[in-house]
């Protein structure tokens, strides 16, 4: 039973430490979000789960982690400045710019309708046909939007608007001491073209053959017009992405094996496949490089379903775009010419010698939305006896940011205190993630706390612990209460069993 | 017996796959590199080492990972919009740009005396005072840097020097669809000021009291004027970043502590003691928030001793200038107004109730420095018997970017590739970090490709394992080789034993 509103989660998020607004103390940056001491441990538990089993679980893969800064020329050949663009609305009277699909789509019902209408569509249900019209022609566009009266959700009044026009996400700094037309660079805007540049690099220092890929978790930037619904779509994230690499004619069976590790990868995060739509997108909305695309939609609170993962099939495009001598390599994509690559980035068939350029596959998945689809899943409110209720995060033990609390019954008592150090440095070192001494406030606050941030168990020391049970007896000594996040059942356990009491019920 | 020369270095990280130039196959985009298969799991193994000493092992301490695009003012307050600069210099025959210091040390001897001499100082021993100079009269610089015909490296003759001037080194890019004076951000310089703006937020989701620390792992920016000397001076980089909060007045001992603390951490990432000065860094250099500062320098190769990590004592200059109320809190430190901060970063004694500034020691080091600095510690070159040479690397197992690697005697042999397989995967589901299948090469080769990039061990699975030795005997089924990279000595061991030898020997 996920969460059911994304405030919920947003509430959460904030109030036990999980994700901040970023530039929180200046009024925010809009489109930035900062990970607290929580949110950072779940994330990069997230991402090393990932990198296991694409890294290290599989043997035709290899790492990698290229720069953020990215030179001018890779963003040109990619397609970028050409075509990594939004369609962007200026209303004159507010002086407010709107991402045209957004502000269409945040229209009273009929609204998009009458636009699309006017140039000649059925209706506004199919919004990148509708896009793809006004973009084709801007003047009617504004006439059309002007005449439906597209309201202006900043001032609540309809809008003069301009004609839309492409505005390109990319992020451009000046790029060493001299600011003139040439010194310019980009943040990226997806990691994937430092996995291609580099191809021949991991090549000549791997000696890999087709089939293989190379994975990479990293920040990307993207100026989105209109930031919106928490950290799902922002200015700054972070993307797991694969570029696997295959012979031409293998790459259909490929990408469909790909939709299936991927959906189990999903599934073992704790997202049931009852709960992601797999989109096979429809020929017209595919990007130019795209042969076929599956994007896997997670069914968000309030939003509904969106994407937190795309497969695509590249082709020969990414390679064929920035290798030199594309003449000689039969490419079949269309690429840009490319006069300045200094790297031929094919490979020759083993048999015929006949060199050739690979196909890609390219699973994408998203980090933060990754972390917000697997909050919303774990999100659970119980109904408990007596009618109290709890919220409960129900991650996977390996996604939980803290994996065991020791808490010390008495947090003034010496001999329990330093008992529960010990215990908590001994746990710790079992390399199961981060283990928490945890100290403030009672037991049963303790309890629902951690139940609400996910933490599978707690361990009490107590006065039978170190022998000095209220009777007198010391039967329990060297045993703890140990507390179970979902049952909340506790159990006596002794301290020599466990480790491994733990680490059974962690893997 | 670390490397001799940063040359060994640079080359062994370009041929094995540890670190590649960024944008490569476009001429390079100076300043930045990518970090290539092994590359990434050395940097990764170096920061979860931090990670795991500096956040698990401690109950003092939060992480956190805040975002990279970062609010103006944060960086108006922090003091760096004012003054964090490197003085530049413009040669107007060759147009090119220099940073002042780094211009000067790399003359001929004697020349950047005569400039110093004109500036009225004795010599140019004291590089920092001799900027201080210059830049405090830029026209008698730009006089005596002619006078002394300071040369310019571009074109070898004797420049035509602009008077010095300020150089910002942030990284500066418009945020958001409207390119005015108010839509700019910053990539942001160092993750500390994520840390001082996100102090209320930490506290409010841990209740942590004093003394607490946040630590933070993540990329920064600096515009470098000349960026050099590989992954040392670079324009993008990593940080390994901890403020630490404490009362005043017990700041000087924590400031102790960390020093001792950090040493330790060092030398269990294999760089020994001896092979770093800890620099006591002299009043007149000290930054302006800095009340005493220890940097701690490796001897590089080539470079000689460079700061690996700075340990500051930052006073109460860091909450102080994010503050709200900043009248209120008995600030110390020489802080900006700030009129537009939203929070007060500040706690309460719990005797008094008087609310006070903390102050911050501050634990600062370069993650790329630091694979810098353990690669070169590692490199070994060793003259075998009979006069064979090999390069080793021996890292420390945990850092080691590939733990073991399975290799099949024969790789057209299907019982012996897929024995090798499974016991490949047996050992990667240990946990122990990345477990290679090698089928590249001969038996020999393999092993000295291994002890190049560092891995602890290779197992050999070969006739004998499968139950077919040559004389008939199967008395060693089951058994593979071991071999270590440091002795080369080869143990056959049973499977059955294997995982347990080699954990004992990779903790």
């Amino acid at each position: 039973m996920p969460a059911e509103t994304m405030d919920e989660l947003v509430s959460l998020c904030k109030r036990r430490g999980f994700i901040f607004p970023g530039s929180d103390i200046y009024g925010g940056l809009q489109g930035t979000y900062d990970y607290g001491p929580l949110g950072v441990e779940l994330k990069n538990n997230l991402k090393a789960a990932w990198w296991k089993a694409n890294v290290y679980e599989r043997d035709d893969m290899e790492g990698l982690d290229a720069s953020i800064l990215t030179h001018r020329l890779v963003l040109r050949y990619s397609g970028h400045e050409a075509t990594f663009s939004d369609p962007l609305v200026d209303n004159r009277v507010s002086k407010k710019r709107y991402r045209l699909d957004h502000l269409l789509k945040d229209q009273k019902p009929g609204v998009a309708d009458a636009v699309a209408q006017a140039l000649g569509l059925p209706d506004a249900s199919n919004m990148s046909a509708l896009v793809a019209a006004l973009m084709a022609d801007p003047e009617k566009a504004a006439e059309a939007m002007k005449a439906a009266k597209v309201i202006d959700p900043a001032d609540g009044a309809p809008g003069d608007w301009t004609p839309p026009r492409p505005f390109n996400m990319m992020f451009k700094t000046t790029i060493g001491p001299v600011a003139d037309e040439d010194s310019y660079g980009y943040l990226r805007p997806e990691t994937a073209q430092g996995i291609f540049v580099n191809f021949k690099n991991v090549l000549d220092s791997t000696a890999r053959r087709l089939p293989f890929g190379v994975a990479q978790i990293g920040k990307a930037f993207r100026n989105e017009i209109t930031p919106r619904n928490f950290i799902f779509r922002v200015r700054e994230f972070e993307q797991m992405e694969i570029e696997f690499f295959v012979k031409p004619g293998t790459d259909e069976e490929w990408h469909e094996k790909w939709l299936e590790a991927r959906l189990q990868w999903w599934e073992a995060q704790g997202i049931p496949r009852a709960q992601i739509q797999v989109l096979d997108v429809p020929k017209e909305d595919l990007a130019h490089y795209s042969k076929r695309t599956f994007d896997l939609m997670y069914n968000f609170p309030t939003l509904g379903f969106e994407e937190i993962e795309g497969i695509a099939n590249r082709s020969d495009y990414d390679l064929g775009s920035h290798t030199k001598a594309q003449g000689e390599l039969g490419i079949q994509a269309k690429v840009m010419d490319n006069p300045d690559s200094t790297a031929r980035l094919a490979v020759q068939d083993p048999e015929t010698k006949a060199w050739f350029v690979p196909y890609v596959i390219e699973p994408s998945a998203g980090v933060d939305r990754g972390v917000l689809a697997v909050l919303s899943e774990a999100y659970t409110r119980e109904q408990l006896e007596g009618g109290e209720e709890r919220v409960v995060l129900k991650l996977k033990p390996h996604l939980a940011p803290i994996k065991v609390a020791v808490i010390p019954l008495a947090k003034n008592k010496e001999e329990i205190t330093s008992y529960a150090r010990e215990l908590k440095a001994r746990l710790q070192a079992l390399g199961m993630g981060r283990v928490l001494y945890e100290d403030t406030g009672n037991i049963g606050k303790a309890y629902r706390r951690h139940d609400e941030v996910g933490t599978p168990f707690c361990v009490t020391v107590d006065y039978d612990t170190i022998g000095k049970s209220q009777d007198g007896s010391t039967t329990l000594q060297d045993t703890v209460t140990v507390r179970d996040r979902d049952t909340m059942m506790q159990e006596r356990v002794h301290v020599k069993d466990l480790a491994q009491y733990l680490l059974e019920r962690l893997r």
